[in-house]
């Protein structure tokens, strides 16, 4: 089994994703991005698609964004260390658990500025994956566009949200995939992204993590780690990608199908750039800020045609996350880290969900359709 | 294995396919045609594409073809009972072998009266799939177009070929795949399509077979069964999904994938209609004749996307081939039919072969690229 997911990865590279990401210097058709892209979920980078966009030159400029939004109240996501939806280890249990941010809500030009002049002891985020942009930013609505035109006659729907990012090069988003075709506009600073294609699924060592939350005391500066109650398991990937200094030899260890694979596309979009993230490809982000001291996105999630949503690729890739690949299942999780299934889950290498990873991507999102359903 | 690869055919079916193949009762949009069929791997049916063909008047008569091409020489294909690339016992062995048809270049007229009145001995189809209709009946081709123009435009090229079929009922194709995006278009009487998804590539049973060829002699009016010098092995399905009467219990106990599981999508195309038949669908094909005594077909052959034949689907279909299936790989072959594995080729269960199923579609078809290029 092992042999044939491997040549799985390098086929799915030599028949049509090549070694690099595709680049295109203008907007393709409709039909030519739904043909070479979308069909073959494959992605790319398009320069000059949203060059007559006010906010390319407006937002960068930090006293534009804090008087149009001067009254507005947003949703900051504080960390104590830029790593939100990511795995720390668990306050009660010699194991690891999965921790969303605190949410606080701040006034805008309060959050920027904590942004750009990050404190020592935490790290603040704009960011809230519940169309936010619509929500909690529509001043800003007429610096960009409402959508992406030629992705959404593509795709034949507008999009199902609209999010807003606004954060510094302490964040970081851990590896994790999304059910939505997803378009990526840079406005400010340049984004870092390492991708997966959905066929290496095994790959990224995804396990269930009981889900926790920062919660972020304003009175003495520190963070309390507080897990769910009752008990909720998201499925999470274990690979962390950049390593702490010296840890990487025992984490290639740990996670050998990762470390030992082919390499992820490493791609940099910068300001004007617009990437495609095609569904259910993994991805890790990092940023680096603009001149106006942040980096700033706005993403498009949409899902491609009215209610076909779920295809023959999600078939296949469903099919292949379940089957089992002893490389993982064999995995021997060093003490202290080994998950503790003595409650009432189910066991912790659970590859079968049929929705792993993509639960705690979305948990935010409020108008995402109830899949199971379908 | 089983039980996942049963949840795939399943799962493919509730996901995207549902219980019956879509009608649309007008030509999609290129757009839709990419986005809800190519894109989808989905196969449809559409209705008035052809209208304006003078074809659909023209063709049912049989004096009006061979006036027209009164001196052309076509390529008529002779079986002894209508099944051509079809399994039959070996001349030599207790196994069985894939046989073509014998190809006889015959004057118009003549085949056309061979096919409508049939002798006893002998069953004819002109069908050839070279591009046959471009090469072969060029006196036709005002009578039709020369590609779906819609479809061009989705799959962004012209057709790799065109082919005409001319039949009666004692015709069958047995199931196989191709590898081409399929447009075809009925022009008089009723094709009968059985179609499975390449998900279900397991319920064939692909198994490679030695080649063989039909000889007929015109002086005795007999059939000789060739096998090819220097032996060469065929990729075919095993399954006959209408086993002579009496039977099928046997059949289910070979085959039992196949005879067990979802039944294939039946679809019978209409004089005026057109089925999209996706590429990697196993397809299984009888006709009925209209009202000039045959059954008049055309069908585009295309890839979709300037050199993108190879997509993720295709590299998830490769993987889930090469998956062994245990109720397949621990058949009992009754005797009289087991493989006789004592030549010098491998072993008749071999899944992996990367084209499997598709050489013997194509093997005609000089125009088909090296793919193991790619």
């Amino acid at each position: 089994m092992e042999s044939k997911v491997e040549s799985l990865w390098e086929e799915v590279r030599e028949l049509t994703l090549g070694a690099t990401v595709d680049r295109l210097q203008s907007p393709p058709t409709p039909l030519q991005f739904l043909r070479d892209f979308v069909s073959q979920n494959k992605p790319c980078i398009i320069s000059n698609a949203i060059s007559h966009w006010p906010a390319l030159s407006l937002w960068p400029t930090p006293s534009y964004l804090s008087t149009s939004l001067s009254s507005s109240l947003v949703s900051l996501h504080l960390t104590p260390d830029g790593q939100a939806d990511a795995l720390v280890p668990h306050p009660a249990r010699s194991s690891l658990c999965f921790v969303s941010a605190h949410v606080q809500p701040t006034l805008f030009p309060q959050a920027l500025d904590i942004i750009r002049r990050p404190p020592n002891h935490l790290v603040a985020y704009l960011q809230q994956q519940n169309d936010c942009f619509r929500t909690e930013y529509s001043e800003l609505e007429s610096d960009c566009d409402a959508h992406i035109p030629w992705a959404s006659e593509a795709l034949g729907c507008l999009p199902e949200a609209v999010n807003l990012w606004i954060g510094n090069h302490l964040s970081q988003t851990s590896f994790h995939k999304d059910h939505y075709e997803n378009l990526y506009a840079v406005v400010s600073g340049e984004k870092h992204f390492l991708l997966l294609p959905p066929t290496d699924v095994h790959r990224m060592y995804l396990k269930e993590y009981p889900a926790a939350r920062y919660s972020y005391s304003q009175e003495n500066g520190e963070f309390r780690l507080e897990v769910e109650e009752p008990e909720r398991y998201v499925p999470w990937s274990s690979v962390d990608p950049c390593p702490a200094r010296g840890s990487l030899k025992q984490e290639s260890l740990k996670f050998p199908l990762y470390f030992n694979g082919p390499k992820p596309f490493e791609v940099t979009v910068k300001a004007g750039e617009v990437l495609y993230l095609p569904s259910m490809w993994f991805h890790h982000v990092r940023q680096s800020p603009g001149d106006g001291g942040c980096t700033i996105a706005v993403n498009y999630f949409s899902f491609a045609g009215y209610d076909m949503q779920f295809d023959i690729k999600y078939a296949y890739f469903n099919f292949l996350q379940s089957l089992p690949c002893r490389s993982i299942d064999d995995q021997t999780i060093p003490e202290g880290e080994c998950e503790d299934d003595s409650g009432s889950h189910a066991p912790s290498n659970h590859l079968n969900s049929r929705f792993s990873g993509d639960e705690s991507a979305t948990n935010n999102l409020e108008i995402h359709k109830d899949r199971d359903n379908v």
